[in-house]
């Protein structure tokens, strides 16, 4: 099943583009440094009186002003909202703002939005491109490297909702996705590592020779060389583009993607929105699923040492927290609720040693185990 | 471009079932008495732990026990919400009852969402089925002619927006509709009134013999005669289908359905949304919209005494509200905010001789004029 890719024949290169395949809904990824400011990234955008560029408080003070003028010569106007940085904003309130700047500018149906920020910017100006007015287009410019190597591709949008993550949205496609490498630059390490727990996880899922790139190159990732950082993204789009383009509205396939995100949205839900980054939750919750893979026979016990090892050495947690006294009842309790979960039972996504992804049902006795032992 | 149409060999019948030709979103409406306890009409619905009836305080007492009593074959638990009735509960609050109630009750991904109710539940449960984990099947059952009519056939959901009716929204189709005529028994003859307003609408913009039909059959109309009221329900939505499928995100065709709505949508924002019900604004924006049309040389003056006398003799208001002091500043501003405004350009549905609709920029002060005329 893996797509080939040009991991023997790897030349250094720094810019790539891709094109996802989706019919009607086709759109461009653009990957490379620089690409902010460069004239040719913003050509043939469909014209339109007005844009809105929504960020955070974090995010804009940085790259705001650079867009806004790189747009000025297609846009009569180009607005800018800042929202409170965050997943714990991932809101209707922080949605509802984005309406009220759209409604009080009186912008029409063809205002682009412009997401500039992170994963959860990236959502909730999607959500809300595809809400106002029953849909606008949207562009994503993606400058964490999670939102650059996962959700710039497969039109997932959404807020979360008191009772659980990513309850609210749609599934709608951005216009074009431009990942300028530079903007990774002013990143934490602490974000590059999240965001690393995303590229590690198209490795065990559909491609162990990926997986192996990015052991022998770990380190060169983790300090933002260029052309490592280049291929990771590409390799990365690349990988989910050829999952979502099978599987666009997540029947069955592309849940494949969310390996590690059971027991993710468990632990990010668990311990309060915004106290875990979602990648150190996935990055936790690929090494449970990885030990319940192992226990339902399908994965080798040095594999998922290995995997354990890669994700530690990534900057990443490999102990999960202890949700409640009642710990396991308290993990299966937030995993019931999660989208995958179907009449109450939980699907988990399980890898084998050839690296493929198994949707299955575990027995609450073995998930119980695992959580114990890979808990506190 | 009219399509042909049963009229001059019409039997009384009163029964119909057609289906709305939209690729994969295609589906069946199904139009005559008594449907709602007959077990043939959710046959092969597809199967689902869980549903959930929304509606309202004033429909869910006479109908919802019976609804859920035909679904209890079909699904091991039928739950139920009862939101406040009106259009000024179409809103984020609403949605949100609608969200925890599925939360709550730890509804999955496959759960039927039923919409019991007139054009509000429809709207506004259509969106929350859209939205609800990027996506769950629903079922339209309307309740009102409004609604039979007009929102059963099109995908168009939303709620509105404090700046706006209708501004956040979907487009997503039901998997059924079915039209019970039995439940417009209950009907006050001002939501007759306010239905019959939109079946008037199908007339001037695509089918004159059909405008010919309601002006001979509008006695029997408004005292809910089965056969009459089987075949305005079948034609108005084998039009819609016919506009919706060739158009179905509204960017051209479809927005000629919208003929007496830009002048309508003016006052039921200016009036406060839930003062002029939407059949009466839609009703006294066709007479703006008609003299409007006058105006540009499309339509002879007795054109427009006719549709006015119909329009009147359905019971509805033909004379327009006075909004402010400022009366035509206040109607312009109010549609320059319109979905159908494109860079603060407000487009007209207008009418022609021929029973065609045209979309037309106007110059404000011939708006102006007409609303001088047409208002207070």
């Amino acid at each position: 099943m893996p797509v080939p890719h040009p991991f023997e024949s790897l030349a250094p290169a720094t810019r790539a583009e891709l094109r996802i395949e989706l019919g009607e809904r086709s759109y461009p990824i653009l990957i490379g440094p620089g690409l902010l400011d460069a004239a040719s990234t913003w050509a043939d955008l469909p014209r339109a009186e007005q844009a809105l560029i929504v960020s955070n408080t974090t995010v804009a003070p940085l790259y705001a002003t650079r867009l806004e003028q790189a747009l000025a010569g297609r846009f009569a106007h180009v607005h800018r909202i800042e929202l409170p940085d965050g997943e714990a904003y991932k809101t209707w309130g922080s949605l509802n703002q984005v309406f009220d700047a759209l409604l009080q500018r009186a912008c029409d149906r063809k205002t682009v939005l412009f997401a500039l920020g992170g994963g959860v910017i990236g959502d909730l100006t999607g959500f809300a491109a595809a809400c106002y007015m029953r849909g606008v287009p949207f562009v994503q410019v993606p400058t964490t490297l999670l939102a650059q190597v996962d959700s710039s591709v497969g039109g997932k949008t959404a807020i979360n909702h008191p009772l659980g993550k990513n309850m609210i949205g749609a599934f709608y496609q951005p216009i074009r996705v431009v990942c300028d490498l530079g903007t990774l630059g002013t990143l934490p390490a602490r974000e590059i590592s999240a965001g690393l727990a995303e590229v590690i996880k198209y490795g065990p899922i559909y491609d162990l020779d990926f997986l192996h790139w990015i052991d022998a190159h770990l380190p060169a990732l983790r300090c933002l060389e260029p052309a490592a950082l280049a291929y990771a993204v590409q390799r990365s789009c690349e990988i989910k583009a050829a999952v979502v383009g099978q599987d666009e509205r997540e029947s069955g396939l592309r849940a494949i993607l969310n390996f590690g995100h059971t027991f993710g949205h468990a632990i990010e839900a668990g311990m309060g929105y915004g106290q875990w980054l979602h990648g150190e939750a996935v990055g936790c919750g690929m090494v449970l699923a990885a030990r319940l893979s192992q226990r339902m026979g399908l994965l080798s016990e040095p594999r998922v040492q290995h995997l354990q090892g890669l994700i530690e050495r990534a900057g990443l947690p490999v102990r999960a927290p202890r949700l409640a006294a009642d710990n396991a009842a308290r993990y299966l309790e937030l995993m019931r609720v999660d989208k995958k979960a179907e009449g109450g039972q939980i699907r988990f996504v399980l890898v084998d040693e050839q690296g493929a992804a198994h949707l299955r049902a575990v027995p609450d006795a073995l998930v119980a185990e695992v959580l114990e032992a890979g808990c506190g």
